[in-house]
């Protein structure tokens, strides 16, 4: 960062870049990682402030203090996150204050607290959680609203650093209230958004193909927008980004760029604010007063699981039965064992049969059926593994296709349920 | 690192402390994380090499080329990954060249086996991607059977520099055979290795208090463990591991930690091999030749969805439930009107009556009913969000209690989960 690049608001230093730290051993194990960075990096960027760069460092003292000095040096706002908890192996607080060259004395204020969260469990506080009272001089303390370590706000020169404790229910409400004030004080000015716009039923490559020519014409504008696709199976994400002087600037940009994508990609693009397509159809189903019940075989509950994940589902989803036997699906739906016999469990004639079955047992509005091979096993030549027949029914009308997925099971369970809830949107928008 | 903690083998200086740096700007936005440190974390402990930090550097050759420096004066093996690809924001290998201080040249293998592969496409090779083929002198070349750009092992004195492409699936056999390969020559010949222990039923405070007075045997053994608590809603992790002189006598030393470990904690240690709940129940059901049946309310299709996410499961699930409304309750599982309204639809006597339903109806040997309220809404004083009712019922007998759970919509969705399948084993284990 050269000094030019800054600019002054206040009379005070303005943030651009930070670091995260993020502090604990478990996180350098092959099964934990960090995850506290991406909600960390969603309140900074809003604020305009990049992320330079990320670090994890064990409970290991010497590395901790390499990666605080260090990163002290590049950037003008370090989060630190974890090691702030009573033990031996919580450094954070020792480490800072001593980089900081400033010594820690105990905050009677933090000690009456942390005693009084203990006594309202009719608790006494242990000794150890004295520790959690040292704060380096001059530090600032934030509130901790569901546990005992408080945050701290350090000024170091035109630096700040910020520590925030570990557990994401302890860190969000603390990171978010520290966003929303001091913060945003020191904050560039520039806002920088992002929108994820969520596209099914095409494949990454066709995506590519109708986005690319918009590329030349974000760069081009006034304030220009950047892309990324993310492609993984069941799903395309495309990233956009814009910065401005307002945030609000920045979402007008952004919303024309949307706009673009939508009139490329059509009602591929299901979602252009993140939400997930549970939650869009979910919308749609209480817009339009309708319910729905799902009747599934290989994707084993998964639909009607991520249906009811939506708060407020109980007013469209009526309920949904899991018929991974024949005799499930003839006993509970109706589907007529000739139709199996005919066409086998897994077949487009199936499939209708448990929506309609579906439909009529429960008295929705929306039947949709769902059978398929999962996989590793049960796979034919004629029906491998992934081979998945979806179909739904409406007082609109009905529609029913056969998809052949790739992936492991949990994969072609996910990319089934995408289908499912795909083709009612669909169903709903273009009936 | 001090010189005193190095071993020498066949001359030449010994692996123990690795750095991984994950290169991509996508790792510094709100909605993407490095995975792939993961899987490298795994193969290095496995050979005995430790992860001392990790480093998220984006596309930017002045953070990149100081995360390259920097971990370069701190350990003894820098495994880079990303940074590899054809395009300008592909920075890894003239930034490495560049702290190395060695030119790039090109290696005109690469540059045909690049080309064949496009060739055997049918498509002619572009420009750009002679990129992929300059390398640092003296580098030794990976091959890459998944993709265009080969990985490069760089001897830098003492050190090693290891760099592997992003993507996953051209990542993960390329390090698998560098692992069996030119580290596991370099390797301390002790192995690190871990195991999981994953339990459910009792608070993190019952399961330190249960634990800790075996901390001080396992820190004073002939191979010593170390342990981590990690808990979270629903289940809490023990995560120990060990180093020895192979992987086998760490192994067994494991394995009497986990006996240790199994003693206090009795059944409510559920799984020691890392395998989640519905793998290990299903396990049991399996080998007893048992089949259940799931009568879900608030978990909507949660449960069924889990039992269903391992292989082979159709085995012993016959079909499953989600009774959302009360006529569902009623027409699907027999539940007797008069009981709702006595009782309310999230009461022992329902969730009884829906397990007793699901296991006449679908004539399995197990059924299970779980009644609550996921919330955000649906709370009242006397059954406050978070309230769920699970019973289950098996030939040997049948249980039913009533749960407090905390969190938001999907955390109670999945403690219910937990609770449901926990039932069913613990009444397998302890008829």
């Amino acid at each position: 960062m050269t000094a030019g690049s800054r600019q002054r608001a206040a009379g005070r230093n303005v943030l651009s870049r930070a670091a995260i730290i993020a502090v604990g051993s478990e996180m350098l194990t092959p099964s934990r990682i960090d995850t506290n960075s991406l909600f960390i990096t969603e309140q900074l960027n809003l604020l305009g402030i990049e992320v330079a760069f990320k670090s994890i460092i064990g409970d290991d003292r010497a590395e901790l203090e390499h990666a605080v000095r260090s990163g002290l040096a590049r950037v003008d706002l370090l989060v630190c996150c974890g090691g702030l908890g009573p033990t031996d192996d919580d450094l954070t607080r020792p480490v800072v204050a001593e980089v900081l060259n400033r010594p820690l004395v105990e905050d009677e204020t933090i000690t009456a607290r942390i005693r009084a969260r203990f006594q309202g469990r009719g608790l006494e506080m242990p000794a150890i959680n004295r520790r959690q009272a040292m704060v380096p001089v001059g530090a600032r303390l934030l509130e901790n609203s569901n546990g005992t370590a408080p945050g701290l706000w350090i000024e170091e020169g035109e630096r700040i650093v910020l520590l925030l404790p570990g557990p994401p229910r302890e860190l969000k409400p603390m990171m978010t209230s520290v966003a929303d004030g001091a913060l945003r004080e020191r904050s560039p000015g520039l806002s920088l958004v992002r929108r994820v716009i969520k596209i099914t039923g095409r494949s990454e490559s066709h995506t590519e193909e109708a986005v690319q020519p918009l590329y030349a014409e974000w760069s081009r504008a006034a304030i220009p927008i950047s892309a990324t696709i993310l492609a993984s199976l069941g799903q395309i994400e495309l990233h956009l980004s814009a910065r401005a002087a307002s945030r609000e600037a920045a979402e007008a940009a952004l919303e024309t760029a949307v706009e673009h994508v939508r009139a490329v990609m059509g009602m591929h693009a299901y979602s252009t604010d993140g939400r997930a397509l549970e939650e869009v159809l979910g919308a749609m189903l209480t817009e339009r007063g309708l319910t729905i019940g799902v009747a599934e075989s290989c994707t084993g509950g998964l639909i009607t699981s991520r249906l009811t994940d939506v708060p407020g589902s109980s007013r469209y989803v009526e309920r949904g039965v899991v018929s991974y036997s024949n005799d499930a699906k003839i006993e509970l739906l109706g589907v007529l064992p000739e139709l199996i016999a005919a066409h086998g469990a897994v077949s487009d004639p199936v499939a209708s049969a448990m929506a309609e079955g579906i439909r009529t047992a429960a008295r929705v509005d929306i039947g949709v059926g769902v059978t398929g091979i999962a996989g590793p096993g049960g796979g034919t030549p004629e029906k491998p593994v992934g081979t998945v027949s979806v179909a739904a029914v409406s007082p609109a009308g009905s529609r029913v296709r056969t998809f052949r997925f790739v992936g492991g099971r949990e994969m072609v369970k996910f990319q089934a349920s995408q289908a499912a809830l795909d083709m009612v949107r669909r169903m709903l928008l273009e009936p």
